[in-house]
């Protein structure tokens, strides 16, 4: 390739090299500098045209959005806030951009605008960063698991198993949706569908990252996972991303310790290999925040709010302590909570768990010890208490602006146990015969939890709707591109 | 936590160390010699136990997938195949596994015996090496793209276009199966659906890839993809993992070198650093080859093989130069083909394919420029030849034993000709409207291909079967576990 990508030229030094670029028109201004951006960098380069020897039917057609091969030398430049541009000597179009047409004007956007043309907001800075960032973490991720010597493990995506507990589900079927199969009896007659039982999209790896578990040692999961509900809001999507760790032989105190120094290495991650991308997401919250009032700005910029959880230790406490904590609380004594805090049992609110967090810890909790009414079958029991109260081992990760980070327990490990809790709620222990087995041979204490992606590339990008931090975003009454 | 990774312990020289393991039993020999295994490795370690200070009721538990806690002195090992073991000072069983029922005994099983209890046969030495070279690749692909600078871009699993021309798709729908709400002319009325409309499951991430690599320059998708299709081969599953790259700027020439850097690369690192469990995996093929005739044994064995591949160049020539060399093959003017050559234009079946890569160039092979009638709307189409042949940008990457490992193009960056095209194939251009918006604005020349990430593993682990490369595999009537 001919091209060098503008990241690489924006850290060159070799001025007066001649270069090529390609890349996409930002802007164009007096007949003279275009900005070319070419995905590569949040930062455009400009390159200075020889108006006077350049065509004006090649000039006409540089508009934002055109696509562009620009020779040049590469000079340092004589204007503000870059450091190199290019003295172009041949520019030529590659791609046309109908100024009239293109949706992408040279001016700010609203985000909401941006969410339906979802397909050309990837073109704007913001997004630009936002991705990359996406694409750090990521990498973060597998490098942080492999670096401890995880297996990463596909759990699969189509599912014949209804146990999985964790929300309601979606269909997966190749039956005529209008004149399917019946059964004598006149029900569905699911032997006929592709896999010769009903199936769902997975809502949870959960299960079988607990076999693998049991075979490799430390295993994790990194895919999409799906939840078919009706929920329209900042925080939900029917189809987000999902890491799932699982360890043998790990306790709860293990499984928290994992968990934190995972948030840690990839927040920092991210800062150390997207810093211009997250300055950018930075000066854009201040830019909005411009328009709230005074007290409902943040006291910490996205750096410094980034920083703060590198820097400090996760609060941890047992739910008990925090339900105390509630009940005392300004908002509860002054009946400003909508769900005020009564008594023990319970499940903590969005409302309870930002008190937590932002007002009283002002930093990431880490709750454990929960009811174990409100929690999954699968959770460890702990020993009834003197007050004959139930609690499992669970614990939350609860963030500043996100709530619910991360969700993990120590798994009961005793057959028993685990049969008589299924029983109560209602789990066919047929279901998952293959699950027990894990509980029948060579059963060992194990632990795991589940950080949702996109509530991790939201808290490091700063942005506040979950639709803004996944490419196309699905959600109720919405599969669009 | 106080235990330390059998894989550490075998690799240590800290003889005369106390240290605690945790694992399970693979056999339990005289009373006296326990292997066993954590998962971290293939290997085992081997405890010795003074059975004469051991109650007898301890030792009757140490049995096959009996789960052990094992204190004592490391040492360097009297015995053969070992170099460290160790010297038992106190034994416990902490999940019992009852030798009557577990399904896995100490000794050989089939592949297709241990399909059936996938949720165990993880804990074999076979799949251990499977899945940790599956771990050691899929990590191997995002460093590569990482290091060359590409964004990890997840495009949506659940998509509204049917235009993806793939294959056979599986509904996504929470629509009651046998009541589903209907439309005044007696439709299913997918408004009422989830999404609003009707929604099937991806088979290609590449359309909002292209999507992404004109804004982002080099992108690249791995995730899980489906075929709804009955095919019930050694080599197609319904749910599999593929890894889509898209480049801008690209054309077929820096495509076909991107993917064969990428595969070397990966195959490569998994060399490096899954060692042992490439040699276990050798052997065990060159075991199972002992059963076969002299003449059906692989010439080079399961390590050559894999070198092979990395030392010599891909094999590059059009479809047509491919042809010409089958219609003048001795198979063909024997008759020995199912299906003749007898002229240029028809699709390659799968014994062609195989009689290019394993019988004449005995290595990988890159095709390129096929009939444009069987290839997919969305390939760069090239001049029509002084034939009156239409050919397209097309390139397949084929391996022996696998066939079709990659299937890439450079795509028609031209409005008229993609319209044209999709007119004549039946797409209709308001299903993929968004699509088409990158032709419309700031087309570029851009490039793409998908590897089949599981065939990949295939290759490379000498497996033959496909369900035994991916946990839980998906396949027609078969969605366990």
């Amino acid at each position: 390739m001919e091209h060098t990508r503008i990241k690489e030229l924006l850290n060159s030094e070799e001025f007066g090299k001649e270069i090529v670029v390609k890349g996409w028109v930002r802007t164009f201004r007096n007949n003279q500098f275009i900005a070319i951006n070419d995905g590569s960098s949040i930062n455009n380069i400009q390159a200075v045209v020889d108006f006077e020897n350049t065509p004006e039917e090649i000039l006409k057609r540089i508009t934002t959005g055109s696509a562009v091969r620009v020779k040049g030398l590469l000079t340092e430049s004589q204007g503000k806030g870059q450091r190199v541009e290019i003295q172009a000597t041949d520019v030529s179009v590659i791609g046309d951009s109908d100024p009239e047409k293109y949706p992408l004007q040279p001016k700010k956007h609203s985000l909401e605008f941006l969410r339906e043309i979802a397909h050309l907001r990837v073109r704007t800075g913001t997004f630009n960063a936002i991705f990359k960032v996406r694409n750090a973490l990521s990498f973060a991720i597998h490098k942080f698991f492999q670096e401890h010597d995880f297996v990463y493990f596909h759990s699969p995506i189509i599912t014949g198993s209804d146990a999985e507990g964790a929300g309601e589900m979606f269909r997966v079927t190749t039956l005529d949706p209008i004149n399917p199969p019946l059964t004598e009896d006149g029900k569905v007659d699911f032997k006929e569908d592709f896999f010769g039982k009903s199936t769902n999209l997975t809502v949870s790896g959960q299960l079988e990252g607990e076999l693998a578990a049991l075979a490799f040692g430390n295993i994790y999961t990194f895919g999409p996972t799906f939840r078919a509900e009706n929920s329209n809001t900042t925080r939900h999507l029917a189809e987000f991303w999902m890491i799932e760790p699982e360890m043998a032989f790990y306790e709860l105190e293990d499984n928290m310790d994992l968990a934190e120094d995972l948030l840690k290495y990839v927040i920092k991650y991210a800062l150390e290999s997207c810093p211009e991308e997250i300055e950018f997401l930075k000066n854009r919250l201040l830019e909005e925040e411009k328009s709230k009032p005074q007290a409902e700005r943040s006291e910490l910029n996205l750096v410094e709010k980034l920083n703060f959880v590198l820097e400090n230790n996760f609060e941890r406490l047992t739910y008990t302590e925090a339900v105390n904590i509630l009940k005392a609380s300004k908002p509860n004594q002054k009946k400003q909570f909508k769900y005020l805090i009564e008594g023990w049992g319970a499940d903590l609110q969005s409302e309870h768990e930002r008190y937590l967090v932002e007002k009283h810890f002002k930093k990431p909790v880490i709750l454990t010890d929960y009811p174990r009414e409100i929690k999954s079958f699968y959770m460890k029991q702990n020993e009834v208490d003197s007050e004959g109260r139930h609690t499992v081992r669970a614990m939350d990760i609860l963030f500043p602006g996100i709530g619910e980070m991360v969700g993990g327990s120590q798994r009961e490990e005793n057959l028993e146990k685990l049969l008589a809790r299924m029983a109560e709620v209602g789990i066919e222990p047929e279901e998952i015969e293959w699950f027990l087995d894990t509980r029948r041979f060579g059963s060992v204490p194990h632990s795991g939890f589940g950080v949702g992606f996109e509530r991790l590339v939201l808290f490091t990008t700063g942005m506040t709707n979950i639709r803004d931090v996944i490419p196309f975003p699905r959600t109720p009454k919405n599969a669009e591109f």
